[in-house]
């Protein structure tokens, strides 16, 4: 895997060749790259490079370089491209892929750019801008192959054939009746395994599996790894064939999920649009800090409640920060358990009594294990049996709440239709500090007066 | 999307057809159902239903479900098998199936199912079995379409319709010469826009993408994003060819790799494995809350050098979990970001020396923001200006510091090879409470005499 070193030697020959301005060879060059690969190095061009490149490749050629390039340096290219130029790529690319990048302007810059393009191209666009992000309808393409039922082997291998160049997928051709009805599917395996007169109606396969244009994405994304699929067509309430959306954008669609929990876990922000400077990552970092900071003086009004207690047994502070710490690691791991489940599924199958069953024995044996090991460590450093034995069930109080809680927040708001996700760890920490501190300080009132002996 | 509710339904239906032994009705109506609706009714039967499918099913039909099973349940459901049952079944699956849940197995085991496989099954396995986990080797098989130089399209064709039955994908053919050697690929898009006697030779994609047997799967993965690949070749040193990936188990490895991250980051031990019970989510959770506990009792050793200050000034104690708090939460979302970064490869294209000098900014920044408005809060609540001082400047420290380690340790880890998504929140949380610390009480060394006049 050393392509990443070939481009660097690439960006400087073509550089080279880019300012000297040999078009031939440059050319000839650049397109024997994969797209992926010229977007690569596309994206290593300072401003004077690419207005060059624009004036290399024609606007269909640097269709497919578009597709591959980085959402956040889309906006940026487009705006410094001649609008025809610009359009007429637009026009060039794929449907679903121009409609992510239409999705990102002002209306009216996507009307001036629509007004430019070809009216077939300006009209498949429009159809598929006003559907919701994050549901099918945003992810499909209207670039599929369909044909009639009645129509032999033969016949659709015509329209295969044809269609072919602009398809995305034409690995699945999709059988219609006359009113655009879905009616079933045909592999192209079929299709070449079958005589040429059989007829289509013989060989679809009724069971075919659609979603509905307003679906989750994050639903058909399931869909597509439990029924290892490559493409789902997608169909409106009178199971009318609207589009199809292939494996390649569930792949992202999948990566992108999986990232938004990640850094939701971690109170970080939108992962998906790149940290490249400092305000960048504090302006992203600095809402969920501030919210945490005031979070924070909960717990330490809640501490300066127990003034006294402190000022009478100073030694109670040594352990606040490992109750504290305790509390929110537990938390943590039942929250992401819980997160997870909900986000694959697998949540339904259980019911949440046997959930909060499970969550409590869980704190309770590492309540326990926990509790026992630090009413040892803390009596003989300390010396102190009474000390021992606050902190040791504290920790073991603690943990059996703040499990519950790390697995019931998720829950509560799954069941409130919020994201479970945005429970994010710093989220569950803060609220099991203070729970931790309430238990800590709680059984400190009950203890005081073996600890001041 | 209801299938889990025409599940359930069918389950109980099933049952009965099950229990009164109508195995034609019961055939044709189970036969029906997707692969992976099978596998979810199978899963929902009781041991003595189970032992009755499988006398209803023929083996190669089983194949087709026990593809599909929980990973957790196929060993159990293997076990309950008749040995020849079990074996004829494996030698159906595809290869690289198959061999996911042989590599499970004892050794003993493994070579009883492969003693009882017809010869060219237990072959094809065996190539398989011995590749290491998590690289290319382990994800691919051997059912792909290959012809030789010199063919035909119709020559092509030929072969391809011959193999479809068992290829996992007969979407790319490849090109190898006499030596095995992989000379380029023909997408079955080319060969039907292509005359029949055309030769391969013409309409072969030299530049065809290959991935290296032991090349790791996260890299596999990123390959398939970035080219939209439905399918990828394996070769050897030599550029043989070996097998085949298909993008259904990338799809898989991505939600594994993406899961993996976020349980580390939550030190909830292995994502994979379901917790079922108390006993089995306490077993996976308590190594880390052990190490976690210890490395509290660090925090705790700390504070403890401190105790005479805190005698003096218990009000200090109020603090404490608000700042490691701050530390711990800042301290994750850098660690967040440096891991996402690290795994979708896009660290590479930034320095060391910029990232560093990145995430010092950017702790400068919230660390300012935050100090400020803590000075401000704590100087008002608590009248005392002199603590106020103490507590901002602290939170300013401790932002950067926090940040910065972070940002440095999962770094570090992966220029020493070690995974950075160990470093988990958890064990910087814990880290940098002890930064904290120990900036939070050096600081107040410094402030004392101002804070007790």
């Amino acid at each position: 895997m050393t392509e990443s070193v070939q481009v660097d030697l690439f960006v400087e020959e073509l550089n080279e060749q880019l300012r000297n301005g040999t078009i031939e060879s440059f050319r000839k060059k650049y397109l024997s790259l994969h797209s992926f690969e010229q977007a690569q190095v596309m994206e290593q061009l300072d401003d004077e490079e690419r207005l060059v490149l624009y004036s290399f490749l024609s606007p269909e050629e640097m269709a497919m370089v578009f597709e591959n390039i980085d959402e956040d340096r889309q906006q940026t290219y487009l705006a410094e491209m001649h609008p025809v130029y610009a359009s007429t790529m637009l026009g060039d690319m794929y449907v679903d892929d121009a409609v992510d990048v239409l999705s990102e302007l002002e209306p009216a810059e996507v009307a001036g750019y629509l007004n430019l393009m070809p009216e077939k191209a300006s009209e498949d666009i429009k159809e598929l801008l006003h559907y919701e992000e994050k549901t099918a309808g945003s992810l499909m393409t209207t670039e599929y192959v369909a044909v009639r039922v009645g129509q032999t082997v033969l016949e659709a291998m015509a329209v295969l054939k044809q269609k072919a160049p602009d398809a995305e997928t034409i690995y699945y051709v999709y059988v219609l009746n006359d009113m655009q009805k879905l009616l079933g599917v045909l592999s192209l395996r079929s299709l070449i395994v079958s005589a040429d007169d059989t007829l289509v109606d013989d060989i679809l396969n009724a069971r075919v599996l659609s979603v509905g244009v307003g679906d989750d994405q994050e639903d058909v994304a399931k869909r597509f790894k439990d029924y290892d699929l490559l493409a789902v067509p997608v169909v409106d309430v009178q199971h009318r064939l609207l589009g199809i959306i292939t494996v390649d954008d569930i792949v992202d669609v999948i990566e992108e999920e999986a990232s938004d929990d990640y850094a939701k876990l971690a109170a970080a922000g939108d992962a998906r649009t790149a940290e490249r400077s400092s305000w960048e990552s504090a302006k992203k970092r600095l809402p969920w800090l501030v919210i945490l900071l005031f979070l924070g003086m909960l717990t330490a009004t809640l501490i300066g409640q127990f003034e006294t207690t402190l000022d009478k047994v100073a030694v109670l502070a040594i352990f606040i920060p490992m109750i504290a710490g305790m509390a929110g690691n537990t938390g943590t791991q039942a929250l992401a358990v819980a997160v997870r489940k909900l986000a694959t599924g697998e949540a339904g199958e259980e019911s949440t009594g046997k959930l909060i069953v499970r969550e409590a024995g869980t704190g309770i044996i590492t309540g326990s294990v926990c509790g026992v090991l630090i009413f040892a460590i803390v009596s003989i450093w300390q010396g102190n049996m009474a000390l021992g034995l606050l902190v040791g069930s504290s920790i073991f109080i603690t943990l059996i709440a703040a499990t519950l809680a790390g697995a019931l927040v998720p829950l509560l708001m799954h069941r409130l239709k919020i994201d479970p996700a945005v429970a994010s760890g710093p989220f569950i920490t803060t609220i099991n500090d203070l729970l931790s501190i309430l238990i800590y300080f709680g059984a400190a009132q009950l203890f005081l007066s073996y600890l001041l002996k």
